[in-house]
């Protein structure tokens, strides 16, 4: 495994002043070469699904790890997305002047290299390679051993497409699923070659990472998402808000959980909200007063507020306003995404001043926490640390800066 | 510990709304109170010092331990500086609207709560704790033994204007240093309260700091900074900026280590330049082809590549042109400052894009390296790593961000 860091840090190299014509060239090629390959792909994706299906796996688990046609077009389509992006390296992000002449400029440049711990979704090895060669980055995927042969088959695409624009093949590594110490040794950063380990997957593979990483982390542990409905909020659009935000998809970090009213909207808004989560198959799980006022929610316990369901089930309660609002997240959220639903300018500028969470919406779906939503293109994934990646988790997000200090013979008194 | 934790946490809540004009007035009276104390600070400082003579102390570390009046009356005015700079808290970094309508900003946002663990410099409990105050960050104060008397007289003026601007105490907190485990505690994060550590002292305490920090670290371990003088350096420019980056002080990071001469201009630049250098008293350690032009060099080993002198001694090796330099310090370098002299802006232009540290200087001298010096104000380190404090750290390194989505009821298809 040491060797494959060096190896990395050797191809990080040549990739930080690769030009963005030749990034992109790999890029295209890489694609052409997964439509070339799509009947081998489909083969290797065969082994993975029947070994799967013997192991006794589950329904979406297997739903993830299937390949068709269609989606092995839709992975070349992604990566000719990213060769699309606007390429963020030697980006000038702030430039000065001193009185004593000095010219500095913070500059964009690669984070270096990449480490990738997937379980068993083939496109993250497509999706994954893309953004990182994108920004000028070296990777190490690990993928999980269920989709071994597909990530292998896709993998060597990514090859073709590297050799084709005449990059180091070793930008970007596949770590054999046979190597068991592989993912321990990655979170301890293979002596000093990772420079940020970014985990695709389910909680207990980022509850892992996060708690063994000595290196940066770039993930969410959980989306634990609040829409507020403040007394100020038009009701037709909270509705609709609500309704989305919940149910559009259940499974995805963006989806809400809990639902706060305000006291002072318990008449007016409180049931025609609920009922339409109702009518939509949502399971209401309420407090106490909740249920006064509408009977057919369950009662909530104490572990409903910290519940991220990812299921058509919801948590509702009342708070104090805006202040309840903000003291019940500060309390219970995992600091992703939260929506406020007002009118009330005052309320949103609160909400926007004192919730600590890597996004706040105004008058929008929670399911808008994505990096394509964004507009920042593909997204590795959605980061809830305090670090320079925080939300989506784009190709400007996969770089770093350095200064660059222009002089005319200055010496320092 | 836990409970300075929590108590940290809870205080930065509060801090992170307060206003601009609240956390001057604290860092003013903070400032007054430190001037009206001068003679309780001496008196303290006095034990301090009283101690450390006992214990057999050296001369530079008593010097950094022992104050006296203008030297308070700096840690005044220091703190007044901070005070003087824009409050990056709620500045929008960025700002974007998306073709559904939705408004998209990256606001600055407080770190947290910031762990300070420093040494024997009892004006680092001021500036440490004025720059986190003035980013809206709590901060947990952990000081060296030899200065608890100093750091405890210091801290009390902090919390002096704290409670003037009615912000809460908790905003700045002193770790007894009696509490041997605090370290220890602290670089577990205290149970999620602590953002970010920032290490101020020597090489050994970085170390630790970083091979045990369970949170982010800003720091650097060394300064291993080089000069390259390439053949196309204008001669007088280059024997000044030498010198200058040499010997101006040789005990800051920001001080040059190796001398990386292009083997073109041996014949023409070597020799003035280590003239100037041994002129000034600087020892030089230098390889065989160099020794051969100027013998009066002593040999230079491995491990002179490799050391950080802080001291009047450089290394000296050729280099075959801008290429060679790029190598040498691929290998050698800690990439924290590195400077090029040449007038050949392809030479420039090669060094800037494939060196890879946090500064990079073109005809300026490496002690440039300093948020001072670049405009950005007091600092509270300099930081080597790739996340988003590299380089000086003042107040707009010391903050996280989060993105404030306004729309007018978008749901997503």
């Amino acid at each position: 495994m040491l060797d494959i860091g060096s190896r990395a840090k050797a191809a990080a190299r040549p990739l930080a002043i690769a030009t963005t014509e030749q990034k992109n060239r790999a890029l295209h090629s890489m694609a052409q070469a997964i439509v070339d390959s799509t009947e081998l792909i489909l083969a290797a994706n065969a082994i993975d699904v029947e070994n799967g299906k013997a192991s006794g796996l589950t329904g979406s688990f297997m739903d993830r790890l299937t390949l068709d046609a269609s989606r092995v077009a839709a992975i070349a389509q992604g990566i000719r997305e990213v060769a699309a992006l606007k390429d963020p390296v030697g980006e000038v992000i702030a430039a000065w002047d001193r009185p004593n002449g000095l010219h500095i400029e913070r500059v964009r440049t690669p984070l270096g290299v990449i480490g990738v711990i997937y379980e068993s979704r083939p496109n993250v090895t497509a999706d994954a390679g893309a953004l990182c060669l994108k920004a000028g980055n070296a990777v190490i995927l690990r993928g999980g051993s269920d989709s071994a042969h597909s990530s292998r088959a896709i993998h060597a695409c990514l090859a073709t497409g590297l050799r084709s624009a005449s990059l180091p093949e070793d930008a970007i590594q596949l770590v054999p699923v046979t190597d068991r110490a592989a993912v321990g040794a990655m979170l301890t950063g293979l002596g000093g070659a990772i420079d940020v380990i970014v985990p695709r997957g389910g909680k207990s593979l980022v509850a892992r990472v996060q708690s063994e990483a000595r290196v940066p982390v770039f993930a969410h542990l959980e989306g634990l998402c609040h829409v507020y409905v403040d007394r100020s909020a038009d009701l037709e659009m909270a509705r609709k808000i609500v309704l989305n935000a919940k149910m559009r998809r259940t499974g995805v970090c963006g989806a809400a959980e809990t639902l706060l009213v305000d006291r002072a909207a318990a008449g007016t808004h409180l049931a025609p909200i609920l009922e339409t989560l109702a009518q939509a198959g949502c399971e209401l799980r309420a407090s106490p007063e909740v249920r006064a006022l509408f009977p057919a929610a369950t009662p909530a316990t104490e572990e409903d507020w910290r519940t991220e369901y990812l299921d058509a089930v919801i948590a509702v309660t009342f708070v104090d306003g805006v202040s309840g609002a903000i003291e019940h997240i500060a309390q219970y959220s995992s600091n992703h995404t939260e929506a406020i639903i007002a009118e009330d300018p005052k309320a949103v500028e609160r909400f926007f001043n004192e919730v600590d969470s890597a996004i706040l919406l105004h008058n929008a779906s929670t399911q808008f926490a994505d990096g394509g939503e964004f507009g920042m293109g593909a997204e590795i994934g959605i980061a809830t640390g305090k670090m320079h990646a925080r939300g989506p988790v784009g190709v400007e997000q996969l770089t770093s800066f350095k200064y660059r200090v222009h002089g005319t013979g200055q010496v320092r008194p």
